[in-house]
């Protein structure tokens, strides 16, 4: 069994027990003693004398019937004048004092008392003790220390008449409860206040006067005898000419309580800069500023000047280190919790009062400047002033935290019944507009008090909150956004109305009809997410370079409530991209596709066996297979990208989460990329995390762009390349029509007239291929360009879509059985035959009708999207070296995948403010997007081009 | 300009300026005056006295000179007995007293000196002001106040000779520092505090003499006359039967400073558990447990019964909720920072010392139990036993947090040498072993002592500490993880031989050469880092699911030192299972393939067309393009998996990062995933970290592969079946050779006969066979079964072997110059065609020398990977239905590479403490791998079947 102890504690013990603060336990005292007030030792009972021995404990001896009563030290026996009192002691009438030692400390046989002389010159009472004659305190009458008619008696003072009518009102109104309470303390001392303050200019007296106009949250009505309505009486018979400092608010003896009584002052306040300016870097670096504040305490004596920060203001605990980072310019400060009101009263016992000042440095001649301070309880003539417009608001000063004196009625030692604290305290810095040297306007505190109604001391609880805040005038960068907003907003009509003619063109339509007007949305849409994009990351960036770059402070971040209206534009882009990518994503998964297999049966002509002539019709027939290639090489590079999505959110998330990008977005000025625990971490700003991960999503992305399409495309495979090098190697044309006369042609026929061999002649190929002895691969002889935006004439077109829907026109019926579906396969070939012998006999311009020329296309078409010649004789065939026929693949589109890509990421973590929430999301989009392409896409090949979709694997 | 003030402080006034408070500046006193102390006021100069007028302001006049003398209460002119001392007052020898007034309070015309009687029985002295004579304090002699020879006077009492050699050594010893300072309290106090102690038992006076051993550190010598040596002395004359509360360590009187002087009572004291369980949740829970401490202060005065926590034992500044989980059961606490000298020295002007006992509860009985406290600093004869091994611990109980005086040297308001800082407190509980109940041994707790020598009080910082710790006996965890590793480790050892055999029979060798010892290695690396894998997964999941799930506290989390070795472990773990991947992905990279065609070239015979006997030998060329088409489609399935492992490292860091399984991992009994940033969130635990993310990856991994396995292969799409099917459809085998004598073979042949048709007669082949109009699939006739693995005879194998070899021959010589290229191509395709004809006809049994034959093979071999027939005579195919051939893939490697990569993770996670850093890590070495496999895997192919890289695309 380990050691116990019982627990006991001085107050366990019995009356004749004493707490044994060694062994810590109660022990018995000795006879004819009881344990003393603080119970860890014995004293005599009433009527023993103290006798000490040579140990350390006490005995007591009984005093003798002729001296009865104990001397005040307990040592000795003395006989009294009058009668004992309870603990033994001689008793003496009220007022006078007990005599029981002579001048030079001998015990006298009996103890005398003696009646002080009260009247001048004298003017002695009894002291505290009550065993001695003191000189009274000095109290505005000098005839007497007692205070006779008509003489007015006051907090423990005597007052001359006539100074003041007495019938003042000592109410505390607690709005919030709705109630008032008849404050002991106001009872006490608010008339000798006033008093002392207006008829003898008493300092501490004004200053207690307008401490508890304070404490009655400055409030005030013109005519009313409370304590702000007192202060307010005294401060306008001061009269003006007895300002203080130059101040006119300001009077001599007075403390500083408001701004006067005009409306409008507020916006006033805001015309002169303070003559310090903020910079974040460089060698005039200046965040760090300070507040100073003069502390008074409910009586009226001036405490101390005190710096603002860790006990006073910031009443949360907290490092000391993060609690400096409240008074770092451009840190947005917040603070909060929840404090136990008992906490609270063991720390504030009486309320503490601050002027508060900010400190404009200047060594030796330091100067001040005075923070006006917004009372949000504040009353005047029964209205919430500062709760309404800005115009209404009246400043104040002075201001305390926490106020548990006030609400005691009984007694100014009684519990009290309501308490006041300050449960939000917020200073506010305005920039100068368009300042270039970090010019603030004079900080603004607003100070909210919270009335707590004491119920249970022990469980209830009250929350506070110390917040810095900073601020700039916005209308100016709101105006430039809208109007950029609005410029690009234009160029986008135009450019989706030159898309639109454009498509108009293409579909070989020139009537404006309601699909006119949807596709004329639907490019309008994609245009105009595009303009929000633009100006919402300008804007992230610009506020991510300027705030966290600037040297002299010249902006401030829009606060939260601010960041409304960019939000929403936020949301306008990537809403209005959605519509375009799936727009895209449609079109793509519709678009026709044709695989022109130029391979001709294998006549007797063989170049090794002499031909007989009877067996001309003799052929195998073409395999199929190099088309079932070329469709699974089709189908595999449907979703390729010029990046690696998996890459791009891997990389975005480690440059935000583990290199610590995302402390970019912190409501500070500091570019550092790491911070450490102990310092203070602010929230973050929704303007700078936007800006930060849309840039950084966006420079990756451009990165990998780069790397992919230079770098990767040369040296290790390019997909796109592959697949046209495989049309030419395979003898099969690619005929894509993304509209009803436009679309893309890859000329694949084989150099060497026949592919469809074996291993050897296909090698033997390829290497006189490599080596330059056969023709070059170009539809135009000796050319190379294979790749063509075509523009076909409506004639064409037409006839191409006859022929297709013929091929296609399976899917409805023919899944109901099988066997009607083994005999109604047959047309479908027919039909891809005639489209295969179509298309290859148009490519070598064996229809007159239907012919077409090769050009390049001009510049500035390829600029705009729109070819200016419009095909009516002939088709054209545009060179397009650029492989531009991606545009109906996930590769030609990646600056609007890039882009959706990046609004949906920034969109989740708006909402969330999680960048690995937002990853895994935006990962799960891309792949439930690219399922559905892949699968629709399949669905659609092998739709347009009967192969199989066992084959597109 | 906006208002602004000039700084000012009291002490920036001039000495005729006082402070005026209401204005905040400097204001000139009235003539004949000056400023008083506090500088807030005037008084009147020397020799003037003060004349209350109606108005605040004082005036003075001077006194005539008849009396002189300004009274002591500035009112009044007296005459004086003596002189005037500079302050204008009268002046009395040293020892009187200076009478002024009259016992009724009227003023004398001339002061009086008065001498106080110092003997018995008056036994006076003037008091502080020095203005009457009080009776002296009790002080041990009782015939005068003055102490007078042979009396000893010390630290202001006055003790009868020969209780204690007055030869006391007051000095306090820095041994950090190596000096020691003559400490100005301990020369004021030892020896009195000793004697009142020992001669007079004075309870205050023997804390006092406790406390300063504790300011010595504890440290003591057996002969030595320094606070300790001096308290040991007297703790021996009490002896043992004056014992207090049962506790043989404690006696009468005096404080309770060592548990004895035995060593090894260290282990002794953790056989008894303490009374109360502990309890997680339930409706037993408990685990919030009280520290109380009964605080003295350094004069020996019992202060309060104070709870531990907050102000007292937590230095640093946090919320009280965080500070509050120091308290609860299970929750490692630590708490550091960095506190500044000054603040400590604001906070703590003298040492408080804390007697810290653990609250048992109990109500009105409540118990109490001494917590045995380890002080790092104390000496026993100049050693520092306490920092070494557990055997020489020496106990104490009692200790302070911050000492700042035993340091002043001169006097004890001076500035200290040196002040000392409980640098690092330490609570540490030990779990009883096998308890059921959540039983603990008395908590220990560690106290480290820094000293601080003050060099510049406002810069210097201390760094403090407060930690909780828990604790259990991980001998037998331990134990039973090393008998789990050895059983399971000789396992493998049995398993990776079994797996050295079956490997030497599938190459058919029966020599064992290094190569078999290096093979066995590699297979038993395999098997060892399952072993690994499996034992620290399994401790992973067993801490967390009884640590966060019990009820009744029965396991405590290993600590970070103890968990160094199963780190070590994770790390073997992953060494081991790297080395089997790059084993498998090389052996990979190199396995044997040939893809055999089936088709004959199309004779005259064909159905449609009448054979001609002279053109008998007049074919077209076999196409190369469905063996183009199934070599691009194995290339395409190497690194596909059975699960998506981008999606596997999404879902992990989704639930581990947003949804906060992370939070699991915290050292603490609460198993809830959010914790509000409010709360104090205590380190991480190694373990639980592991456990958390292995069990998770596995999980989800898990899932994932029924997933693929089961819904998405079913439903949407199975590669590997559809591999398969592209065999049958093209009439290409595919026969893969992983050992010399061991491989796979996919038997393709054809059921129509022709595959190299066109898209009319594929469609009706392949309807016909999903009408199953034609024959089956299998190779045996009437059977399905397409895949098998083949044992070949050793003949076959050769044969196979050396065909082999002159197709890949090819990559020496021949890339040096294309035109040799050309020519040497030549005999690798007559190889390809032989090997073709060759494995063409040993499948149809062409060859009688090289027969084979087909079984099942016996679920045993299966399991455990080997075959139990020798293939002699006959090679042996054995039907697999289950597309083993995938083992040459990723796709049937999953375990391996699932395995690796929850590693891989957890290691870099272990590293790093960031799971986002290992998720993005995890998925660079995925991409990085896969890569190498996929171009090594596709050079392979070319080499081995001859198909130019380019169509594997």
């Amino acid at each position: 069994q380990p050691f116990t102890i019982p627990f006991r504690t001085p107050s366990d013990c019995g009356a004749e027990e004493f707490f044994d603060i060694s062994s810590l336990s109660c022990v018995r005292c000795g006879p004819n003693q009881r344990r003393s007030t603080t119970g860890l030792s014995c004293v005599c009972q009433s009527g023993y004398k103290t006798v000490t021995t040579d140990k350390a404990s006490i005995s007591c001896e009984k005093c003798l019937p002729d001296k009865p009563g104990v001397t005040k030290d307990g040592f000795g026996c003395i006989r009294c004048p009058g009668g004992l009192n309870n603990d033994g002691k001689c008793q003496c009438p009220p007022g006078d004092v007990l005599v029981e030692r002579g001048l030079n400390g001998t015990l006298l046989e009996e103890a005398r008392c003696e009646t002080c002389d009260e009247d001048s010159p004298a003017l002695s009472v009894p002291n505290r003790n009550g065993d001695r004659c003191e000189r009274c305190l000095a109290a505005y009458v000098n005839t007497s220390c007692a205070c006779k008619s008509p003489n007015v008696p006051g907090g423990g003072l005597c007052f001359p008449p006539g100074i003041l009518s007495t019938n003042v009102n000592p109410t505390v109104t607690y709005s919030q409860l709705k109630f008032s309470v008849q404050s002991a303390w106001f009872l006490e001392n608010l008339y000798s206040s006033s008093s002392a303050c207006f008829g003898f200019s008493n300092l501490t007296a004004c200053q207690a006067l307008g401490n508890m106009c304070v404490m009655n949250m400055h409030s005030f009505s013109s005519a009313s005898t409370d304590a702000c309505g007192l202060f307010n009486t005294i401060f306008r018979f001061m009269g003006a000419l007895s300002s203080t400092q130059g101040i006119s608010y300001w009077r001599a003896n007075l403390p500083w309580l408001y701004y006067g009584d005009e409306p409008g002052l507020a916006s006033r306040m805001q015309t002169d800069p303070v003559p310090i300016g903020f910079s974040f870097r460089g060698k005039n670096k200046n965040t760090d500023f300070r507040l100073l504040a003069a502390v008074y305490d409910v009586r009226g004596e001036f405490l101390r000047w005190e710096q603002v920060g860790g006990q006073n203001l910031q009443l949360c605990p907290q490092p000391k280190t993060k609690q400096a980072a409240a008074f770092s310019f451009g840190t947005a400060y917040k603070e909060s919790c929840v404090l136990s009101v008992a906490q609270l009263f063991a720390t504030h016992p009486e309320p503490l009062f601050y002027d508060v000042f900010l400190d404009l440095g200047g060594g030796a001649n330091t100067k001040l400047l005075p923070l006006p301070t917004l009372i949000q309880n504040q009353q005047y003539n029964g209205r919430f002033i500062n709760q309404e417009s800005m115009n209404n608001w009246y400043f104040s000063r002075r201001m305390f935290l926490v106020d548990t004196l006030s609400g005691r009625e009984k007694s100014t030692s009684s519990q009290p019944k309501v308490i006041r604290v300050a449960s939000s305290v917020k200073i506010r810095f305005q920039l100068v507009p368009r300042t270039q040297e970090g010019k603030v306007f004079p900080p603004l505190m607003t100070v909210t008090y919270t009335d707590v109604l004491i119920t249970d001391l022990n469980a209830q609880t009250v929350a506070t909150t110390f917040a810095v805040e900073y601020e700039m005038d916005q209308s100016e960068a709101r105006l430039k956004t809208d109007i950029a907003l609005g410029v690009l907003g234009g160029v986008a009509v135009l450019y989706s109305l030159l898309k639109t003619i454009s498509w108009k063109r293409r579909i070989a339509s020139s009537l404006i009809d309601l699909e006119t007007m949807v596709k004329f949305l639907l490019f309008y849409a994609g245009d105009l997410a595009n303009v929000f994009f633009a100006v919402t990351v300008g804007t992230g960036l610009y506020w991510l370079i300027f705030y966290k770059a600037q040297r002299f402070v010249s902006v401030l971040l829009p606060l939260p409530a601010q960041e409304e209206q960019f939000v929403t534009y936020i949301g306008c882009a990537f809403a209005l991209k959605a519509v375009q990518f799936l727009h895209k994503l449609a079109l793509q998964v519709t678009v026709d596709i044709f695989l022109i297999d130029w391979e001709r049966p294998r006549t007797k002509t063989n170049r090794s066996v002499p031909v007989s002539g009877e067996s001309k019709h003799d052929t195998s027939p073409v395999s199929i297979w190099r088309t079932y290639f070329v469709a699974n090489e089709w189908n595999e590079i449907q979703t390729i990208r010029k990046i690696s999505p998996t890459f791009q959110i891997m990389a975005v998330l480690f440059f935000l989460e583990v290199l610590g990008f995302s402390n970019l977005a912190l409501r500070d000025p500091w570019s550092n990329l790491q911070r450490s625990p102990e310092e203070y971490t602010p929230s973050y700003s929704l303007t700078l995390r936007y800006g930060v991960a849309a840039t950084l999503w966006l420079c990756i992305g451009l990165l990998q762009v780069i790397f992919f399409t230079v770098f990767y495309a040369h040296f290790v495979e390019d997909k796109i390349r592959q697949f046209v090098d495989l049309c030419s190697v395979s003898n099969i044309s690619v005929f894509i029509l993304s509209y009803r006369c436009f679309g893309y042609y890859i000329h694949g026929r084989s150099v060497h007239g026949h592919a469809d061999t074996n291993m050897e002649e296909m090698n033997n190929n390829l290497r006189r291929e490599a080596e330059s002895l056969c023709a070059q691969r170009g539809l135009l002889p000796n050319t190379e360009v294979q790749t063509f935006q075509v523009s076909l004439t409506g004639r064409l077109g037409l006839q191409y879509k006859r022929i297709q829907e013929s091929i296609s026109r399976r899917n409805q019926p023919s899944r109901l059985t099988d066997a009607s579906a083994l005999s109604s396969l047959e047309p479908h070939f027919k039909a891809y035959q005639a489209m295969n012998h179509f298309l290859g006999s148009v490519i070598d311009h064996a229809h007159s009708d239907m012919d077409y020329i090769v050009k390049d296309k001009l510049m500035f078409e390829n600029v705009i999207g729109m070819e200016f010649l419009e095909p009516t004789e002939k088709s054209i065939f545009y060179n397009d070296e650029a492989h531009t026929f991606s545009n109906v693949l996930y590769y030609g589109n990646e600056a609007t995948l890039l882009i959706f890509d990046t609004l949906f990421f920034c969109v989740v973590d708006l909402g969330s403010q999680s960048f690995v929430l937002a990853a895994v999301l935006t990962y799960v989009q891309q792949v439930i997007f690219r399922f559905l392409r892949n699968s629709l896409g399949r669905k659609n090949l092998a739709n347009k081009t009967l192969v199989d979709e066992r084959f597109l694997i």
